[in-house]
């Protein structure tokens, strides 16, 4: 075995990537010789929490759009590591929304016990990547900054594994330029203190924005607007919130909706999503897709069908996620172990590309889309030895999930479920979420 | 003449080259083909204000570090272009220290005149650039934004003239990660409204520091505090605002310094400088340099010595400014034009690079060092056609200037100055600079 495989980024996914390799090598196969690069200087990618914005100490887009006392959305019996519990990791069950330092420390203690820190080149940032067709490899251009050296390697396969939740989508609308307050996309909000007595106003009605101005409203803003343009969220909101439709365009602090009204803001906060974001390819490498469960011209929503030795993790929206990344990691490992062979026909898997989309364009419904997705996880599951589990189960936890943020949008996260990993029901937290201001991890291990 | 050249940014720097070109070709040279690409979707630099911050609508660090309401620190008359004054630009002379929205429409009527617009590739940004020493050329990777698709192309000369006052320099002190309020860098800065009422701490002792604490002081901020690690500004400031030694650390809204006193805050912004940044450069074209006047590496302060098919613009600290670039844009289209020959020795060049360095640091003498480069300016003007102008008095605005500022931090820009291009003495302004709260052209043009 004399291949070299470069994996980029050293998030969930990357990750993930090196775990399924680090297992197969566990249990006696002979695998390539891996090199994960990671922009930053510590893994865990959106997980690595940095009160940096903009671009980092090397001058690179901050990675990051993690920010303080942010806690799961959804339960953790959705994104729960079939080869690595919560029990296993805290040494007992936990509550169901942890705060972003217990999931970041559960992701850590997994590739911890996997001893797989020295495969990883940490601030270490891709240049550029390109196939020679000729050596049928990639070149890789690599920036040291803690070094300051540009160099190039060689590789037989890449995994781009550099997410899609880091760079911002960032609308313009009329008057932005003049407006006299703060503009700030949800990637670089940082703390919801700095809102305490605003006026604030939230643009966006997925999940950035529900949580952003929950964030915002909990710890002491005046009032929370949020904005939408086609579908209002419509839960059912604190009295200091309201929901109004369509900016249409601001004047000094003022801003005008579609309705004909106005109201004076402190801060603007665009929860406008994220764009998928690869300045390091070039055009035949470079995946170009919408936000979807079905990503364009990746087979089994994986393999790059234009170049079969370049994969993609992570690249869809997501219901599923830690063991999304997980199912397609091993698939992937498979693949460059030689288990699991391609089509040789590229046309077979644009074919199942177009499936995939067909299916997910069938219906508008999210229990249908939560499904879809189950089905994807549990068909690349069943072709490599990643544990089975639950994920039907998985689901449940997912439609009370949606079911609890109906009932109440402010206490959803005060509900528990049960693992589909080893079976045992969460903790009800000891606090309420609206109430629980400390968002440590010795806070919330103190069940 | 079948050469190609390639030039990187379309700001002062690269304008200037865009014009030293024109200029020639005007008055009958054959001139080879010039490319300019530029990031961002209309040109000026850092004078083309945005109101984004961190990642602009296509994914890239945001390039300005503008913010409103800004005018220039410095006097109009130490930085006028030799070949097109205030006075035909305006059809009259102004007032000595215009505002943002003013100097940029100066610097484009220049190119407008010019006609060279059609030279420039908005919105393309350069991803690679290699040297190939067979060919003897540069192959650069663009990757153009607009349509999302990546090139390469060849060229016989690369000038980068992307500036050094785009990426910040962002230090870290204890407690950042948990200020509970915001921390922003002064290339983020934008509006200083925002922090009207709000206590201020401005870290840093430089230009920036004094003039984004000012713009705060002056669209009433409840406090600034700067902070100094050497030494401080020492103007007379207003009685809200006090200077201290060296921020130790934050716990909170609470910053502590050095000398044991402590203060709640509810902004700190980093005015802490910026780092000469190229992405888009190997070790081999790469310069690496601090901030000063003699810039490491630089034949005649643009030649890169390692390679002098690659020239930089701009790359020096500086007192001036548009008519530096103007000086060093001329010099270097005539080493491309063959009209300057570069010394065949690169020890030669080395020690061009060598002799400004021990010049520049004999003394830490502010007149001195404006001198210095008032000295580089002539050198260079002197070697080329472009209209040599009245350097010393230009030097005497800056003593000025520096006096002004002594005498009063808060009313220096009341003051006007001669022009040294074309003798006339500028206006006073109408209007206090603390009073003058509308930046716009229309108003600062009532003279």
């Amino acid at each position: 075995m004399t291949k070299r495989v470069a994996i980029i980024g050293a998030g969930p996914s990357g990750l993930a990537q090196l775990r399924a390799f680090q297992s197969a090598a566990e249990k006696g196969t002979e695998i390539p010789e891996i090199v994960c690069f990671e922009k930053q200087s510590n893994w865990g990618g959106l997980w690595n929490y940095t009160w940096r914005t903009g671009v980092d100490e090397n001058g690179e887009p901050v990675h990051g759009s993690m920010y303080r006392y942010l806690w799961s959305n959804g339960p953790k019996e959705g994104l729960e590591f079939a080869d690595y519990s919560f029990e296993e990791h805290f040494g007992k069950q936990i509550a169901s929304y942890p705060p972003r330092a217990v999931l970041f420390d559960y992701i850590e203690g997994r590739v911890l016990k996997a001893n797989v820190r020295d495969w990883i080149r940490f601030s270490s940032v891709i240049r550029w990547v390109e196939y020679d067709p000729d050596a049928d490899d990639f070149t890789v251009t690599v920036h040291n900054l803690a070094s300051d050296h540009v160099y190039k390697e060689r590789f037989d396969h890449v995994i781009c594994a550099s997410g899609h939740f880091s760079s911002p989508n960032v609308p313009e609308y009329e008057g932005f330029s003049t407006f006299n307050g703060r503009i700030v996309h949800a990637h670089d909000f940082r703390d919801a203190r700095e809102f305490a007595g605003k006026d604030v106003l939230v643009v966006g009605a997925s999940y950035s924005a529900e949580d952003i101005g929950s964030q915002c409203w909990k710890y002491g803003a005046n009032s929370i607007t949020s904005c939408y343009r086609s579908a209002p969220m419509g839960f059912a909101w604190p009295d200091n919130w309201e929901e109004k439709q369509g900016l249409v365009r601001v004047d000094g602090k003022t801003v005008f909706f579609a309705d004909g009204s106005s109201k004076d803001f402190d801060a603007i906060i665009l929860c406008t999503g994220y764009r998928h974001y690869f300045p390091f390819l070039p055009d035949d490498l470079r995946l170009k897709t919408a936000n979807r469960l079905a990503t364009a011209d990746l087979y089994k929503g994986v393999v790059w069908a234009h170049n079969p030795k370049l994969f993609y993790l992570g690249m869809q929206d997501q219901w599923f996620t830690f063991n999304m990344f997980d199912a397609q990691a091993w698939w992937v490992r498979d693949v460059i172990l030689g288990r699991i062979a391609l089509p040789e026909d590229k046309q077979v898997m644009m074919a199942d590309v177009a499936e995939r989309e067909a299916r997910e364009e069938a219906s508008d419904d999210v229990k249908y889309a939560i499904k879809y997705q189950a089905d994807y996880v549990k068909e690349l599951v069943a072709e490599t030895d990643y544990p089975s589990f639950d994920i039907d189960g998985a689901c449940e936890a997912f439609f009370e999930w949606k079911k609890h943020k109906v009932e109440d949008i402010m206490g959803f996260r005060n509900n528990s479920y049960k693992s589909v990993i080893t079976g045992t029901m969460a903790p009800k937290h000891h606090t309420p979420w609206k109430e629980a201001l400390d968002d440590s991890m010795e806070a919330y291990l103190q069940n």
